[in-house]
């Protein structure tokens, strides 16, 4: 290996660039990050350039000496992941990418290798949407429902409940913002349990080229759309559709030929049937846990990856539980006090429903 | 905690430094280092200045911003840190970094509190060297035995093995380098059976002030004068002389005020009995299995105690052994195949006798 190890170029300079740089720096791959933001937090931890995603120029220095790329968010514009894929690896694919910029389309992807969503509706006009919050007797999907963006939404940004049918105007004009048409999806409100996400991580090249590995699958509890906390899920209601999940997941990605971590946050039933809900191609908040509680992390393993090396162990190690800190990150004089607790701060400024930072604490 | 939290500002920008850095990244704390190197291996990770240790105007920019001071490397000049130490608080204390400059101070000082070294003699003329290498019976050490420079040695630099008295006026020559008179010592060879540190930390201000934790006892193998292989101690020959090592090095630190990591390198010899070798105020290379095999490394527990932060457990989680990596790393590719294999890549160039990485095996 020389000097400085592999170069990993990452779309994206948030928290889940600056993990995976941290990731990087312990086994002597350099990680470059592109971020708009001139005060994205992986700046804090690695070489991270300023410059639109649009923007050639800054994704030549991006991709100067990378022997791989990656992305670390999901709303990078598709043409700037195709671009790279033209040039270096880029890893997941950029077809993942696409497909999960869309609640329908990301949708439409998991159900077609055997993990279906929830009642929904592709909604285009305000006219489609006054008959989508019809009864379901009135070939509606009824109310109460969610109206989201199909695009860019995220931590609870870019939907509105509707609870009664004469609420589907004014969701129309917060979400279609003056426009006659938009690419909305109303999804019927599922009577969940509770929330389950599984991570998987499938090798490039090398010995386990194609291998799939799981984490073991997380209960998440959100509050107004941002994930507060991760819980081991512990056994399924339904054992057998945790099985079938995986092995939908496990399809998708030979399908795609997909490499590195994929995350798919789904919904359990009384019945314990899984519905999916999103599926973000990267790595993700509910694998947080894996820095401090799995064999190797997300974070390396999706480095790991990427680079074709082989996989590190999924397996769990200890007990855990995950708490983001939203807003700002307490005194860490009275946070460490906590036996077992493993802070993780951001290097973000505080303000209100961000995400600055996560605790997880261990053992007990 | 303000945006990019703390900032601690280290001395020394090499392997410890950048792994004093990684572990702040994970906290939120800024460390920003200092090394005459302008290619310090912790500049591919975090912010490191290029000066001499003597330049006040490096010094200066070091501080700018700093919450606290500390160390990386031994042979930082007193005055250095003594600057530094006059402006914000530095750890570990000053004192304690002179005394392990010098090896007689270093032993008269660990002596001073119970942990004796073995036989040894202070040298300052050649023929004192020569009264010294004589039989025990002449009032002499005897031979076989080390010469070594009390000041700037390490990874086996600056010293000499002389098997029988005739070599003394080479083994003089080649350390004295011309001079009539130097600071070296005799060191009788020990007839150990293996090698033993302890690494303690010691907390700061807040509510664990002056509460030290000891990690477990390593067991370390040298070749060359350069530690290729730690692995846990078990249980000793003599427990009783671990308690009375232990004992010693809590009465050192509690009387020098001492905050922070502190390593201390013993000989065990076949009756069980431990001899002071060597003593290290800076997190060690005995403690790199901390990383991933302890509840809370001796980096972050290091980094809190500088910020009088409560310390965390130093508890060992699993089974572990550490290699260093030298030289070079072998091929990422091969070495991640083995299971619970965790690779640390520091991002130097390949050189002979050059620690350039460290693995640790855990699990298994």
């Amino acid at each position: 290996m020389s000097r400085g190890g592999p170069t990993v170029a990452v779309l994206g300079g948030g928290q889940l660039g600056r993990m995976l740089a941290i990731a990087g720096h312990r086994l002597g791959v350099r990680v470059r990050c592109l971020d708009p933001e001139p005060d994205a937090c992986a700046g804090r931890v690695t070489e991270c350039l300023t410059g639109a995603f649009s923007d050639e120029a800054a994704l030549s220095r991006l991709l100067e000496g990378a022997d791989a790329a990656t992305y670390e968010f999901e709303n990078v514009p598709v043409e700037a992941a195709a671009w790279c894929a033209g040039r270096v690896p880029m890893h997941p694919t950029v077809e993942a990418l696409s497909a999960a910029q869309d609640r329908v389309e990301e949708k439409a992807l998991l159900g077609s290798h055997g993990l279906a969503a929830g009642p929904h509706r592709l909604i285009e006009t305000e006219a489609a949407l006054a008959e989508a919050v019809r009864s379901e007797a009135e070939g509606g999907l009824g109310v109460p429902a969610f109206l989201k963006t199909c695009r860019g939404g995220y931590d609870g940004k870019g939907q509105v409940r509707i609870e009664t049918p004469d609420q589907a105007a004014g969701a129309w004009a917060a979400l279609a913002s003056g426009r006659a048409r938009a690419r909305l999806v109303l999804e019927a409100l599922v009577p969940f349990e509770r929330e389950v996400s599984l991570l998987a991580v499938r090798a490039g090249s090398g010995p386990d080229a194609g291998g799939v590995r799981f984490y073991e699958p997380v209960c998440n509890e959100h509050e107004g759309g941002i994930l507060v906390r991760s819980t081991p899920a512990g056994p399924a209601r339904d054992g057998g559709a945790l099985d079938r999940a995986r092995s939908a997941i496990r399809s998708l990605m030979d399908a795609m030929g997909y490499v590195g971590v994929l995350a798919v946050e789904m919904f359990e039933l009384p019945d314990g049937r899984l519905l999916a809900s999103e599926m973000a191609p990267r790595v993700h908040n509910s694998g947080h846990w894996t820095i401090d509680a799995a064999a190797c992390d997300q974070f390396e393993n999706h480095l790991r990856a990427v680079l074709g090396w082989p996989l590190g162990s999924t397996e769990t190690l200890c007990r855990w539980e995950m708490r983001n800190c939203i807003g700002e990150i307490p005194d860490p004089a009275d946070l460490l006090a906590r036996p077992g607790l493993r802070l993780h701060a951001y290097g973000k400024s505080a303000k209100p429903g961000r995400k600055v930072g996560h605790v997880t604490v261990v053992g007990g």
